[in-house]
């Protein structure tokens, strides 16, 4: 049974409990073959351990067992939105990846910086992956063009990947892409999708050929492909959702601009666990919920460095500490999807959770890891479920039916 | 949340790594009351255990929990297709049953030779279990009938059960059964349940008529019940969702009619577990899929020998080494459901199942039995994540969201 957003709604009330979600992104991962650990049981972590040991534990399948979540669905799940059912438009998500200000009218599309020959077909859709140095300089020859009214921003993301994000009157996202995903032939031309999108259509098209224009002796970059058109989403916010004053605490732009969507604040901070620990300290009486998010596990875990995402954790575990003896309500310890540093990359693999709360009724876990939650009280269980449970445990939820 | 198909079309993508799916038809069992040991705890399993102990192991509700599977939705939630959205009439799979060549346009409907009494009233719904032999014989009599340019094939199945299957132009299945399931009434006559289907109720009443007049003096078959007319429904085929080229390996006609619902080959085979073994190992290069189907032991769980079960088991294990030995890089080992010999039938509990792979985050299982999977880090789940989590693990599925 999905659990819907309008039944939490109903049942939510304020309380002046709070909730912190420290999310350790990328946090399950593969034993080493050689020791036949995994990064999170090789890690000295005393304060997990002793959160693990006084509350209890479980997995999480961010989306579905097999299912390997990007960076948006695992914090939407995260956040308790169904990430199947709450889409974020590809050209949204890396405007939020970029930090740029994107405002409700706006239409954001990817781009590729592409190569294409004398007859117009493309030859490479990455354009040799120009340096982000060499997007930058492209960009800023794109950018700031006005066609019919309509201000086009032009900004670099990395590689040969930036974002054209459209400003004008009466525009909508409902247009096909003109990126072909092959090679060998020309770039598509747009159509519109719907009956009120013939306009922005149009737009964008120009937009290309004007493009196509100005790069001509940019070669290999001498093209762009866009797609992923989409407006910002509407999703219902945390405050009336859950009836919660939600703050977020994040170093990266796409993990705050996810926040933001579902209308947490987002609270300055300086970039390192210490930082954003500290930060929370700061803020600590003005809200009632906190998303605290470390990005570096999971970059540890992209690269392949399995020691260094070790250490990592051992640091988030230390500045753990200070947080535990805020003594906040509920506290939940998860990531949004396994990265193991023997993949390289995000996977599928179900990621631990510890959840400690006065009423959580613990299990006999006594160590935070993927091998010990296996047989904890929480189970294995679809991440949408953790919010439901952290606001029962912070008794902001009141009874279902009479 | 309920993966869809359409989801794992989008991110499935081929690639050179092979999936086994090793499905031992009735797995699941209950304890032996003396010695507190399932059939498959009491079998002798080197091989299982060894991958139980590489692998990963849990517990797979076919349908959902308390519900007792039929051979065709057990199957069908291990091919990854919601058995509750994905129906197959009652006519179609009886044909599938015994290997009836259906056609797309077939109407197909299982039916029962009854007892009328002078008066019409149906006094006996199986007409005393006339033997299969006798049923061959009266199905020779009502075979082949020609009713308005439809062809009917009236074909045994077992003791008193046949199948009629209607062959034309424009025959639509949508019309009521004859069948009353109840006795001292008359056969119901058949009506249209749709606009289209006049012409096929109008032939099956003539047919019924028909067969009414030839079975008259055939006491205590003398006459007809019809029901679940059904023709072959469309699934989405494995080639197309999974991108997979899929193979099935299976003695019994019902197991490859349903593989061939979703598009496996059909691979010829003898009929012995070790055949079946040596087919896969014949045609291993030729294909990424396999489903191996083994029958017996829920034949031996149906006839309640617990004894016999258990041998089918150890010479399941001792054929399994060879194919440990081809290396696929994925092996997924489960039941359809469970047949304990105790219960003489399918049960509802959950199914053990294992799965080994490079990737699969290793659990402490290190004995393939029912009580060692709860403790698995699969944990319990419903069998249409089988799919995807194989899929995951042979590394064909792309990641889901930016």
């Amino acid at each position: 049974m999905d659990l819907s957003l309008e039944l939490i709604k109903e049942i939510a009330r304020p309380s002046p409990t709070r909730i912190v979600l420290l999310v350790i992104d990328g946090l399950g991962g593969l034993p080493n073959p050689e020791t036949g650990k995994t990064e999170l049981e090789t890690a000295n972590t005393p304060n997990l351990d002793k959160l693990a040991a006084k509350g209890i534990c479980g997995l999480i399948d961010p989306v579905s067992p097999g299912i390997t979540p990007g960076s948006a669905p695992g914090h939407l799940a995260l956040f308790g939105y169904n990430p199947i059912s709450f889409n974020i438009g590809r050209g949204v998500l890396e405007a939020i990846g970029i930090d740029f200000d994107l405002q409700p009218g706006d239409v954001a599309a990817r781009g590729n910086f592409c190569t294409v020959d004398a007859t117009g077909l493309v030859t490479d859709r990455r354009a040799g992956r120009i340096s982000t140095q060499k997007c930058s300089e492209l960009c800023q020859l794109l950018d700031g063009l006005v066609i019919e009214n309509t201000k086009i921003f032009v900004c670099p993301v990395r590689e040969h990947r930036f974002i054209a994000v459209f400003r004008g009157q009466g525009l909508a996202p409902d247009i096909s892409d003109s990126d072909p995903q092959q090679l060998g032939v020309a770039p598509k031309s747009i159509t519109a999708l719907s009956l009120e999108t013939d306009k922005m259509a149009g737009i964008a098209n120009q937009f290309i050929a004007q493009a196509k224009t100005t790069l001509a002796k940019c070669y290999p970059a001498n093209m762009i492909l866009l797609r992923g058109f989409s407006k910002l989403p509407q999703f219902p916010i945390m405050g009336e959702v859950y009836k919660l004053k939600p703050a977020a605490i994040a170093s990266y732009p796409m993990y705050r601009g996810l926040a933001k969507l579902v209308g947490m604040e987002i609270l300055e901070t300086r970039t390192t666990i210490e930082d954003e620990f500290a930060t929370l300290k700061r803020n600590y009486t003005n809200y009632d919920f906190f998303f605290l998010h470390i990005k570096e596990t999971d970059s540890a875990g992209e690269d392949g460095d399995f020691d260094r995402k070790v250490r990592i954790i051992e640091q988030v575990d230390k500045a753990l500490a200070e947080l535990i003896n805020m003594e906040p309500d509920v506290i939940v310890v998860t990531g949004d999807h396994s990265t193991p540093a023997l993949i390289r990359g995000h996977s599928w693999h179900p990621v631990p959770i510890l959840l400690y709360s006065k009423w959580c009724r613990p299990d006999k876990v006594s160590q935070f890891s993927e091998s010990a939650c296996i047989l904890g009280g929480l189970g294995r269980f679809p991440a949408t479920q953790i919010m439901p449970l952290a606001m029962a445990n912070a008794l902001k939820l009141t009874k279902f039916g009479a």
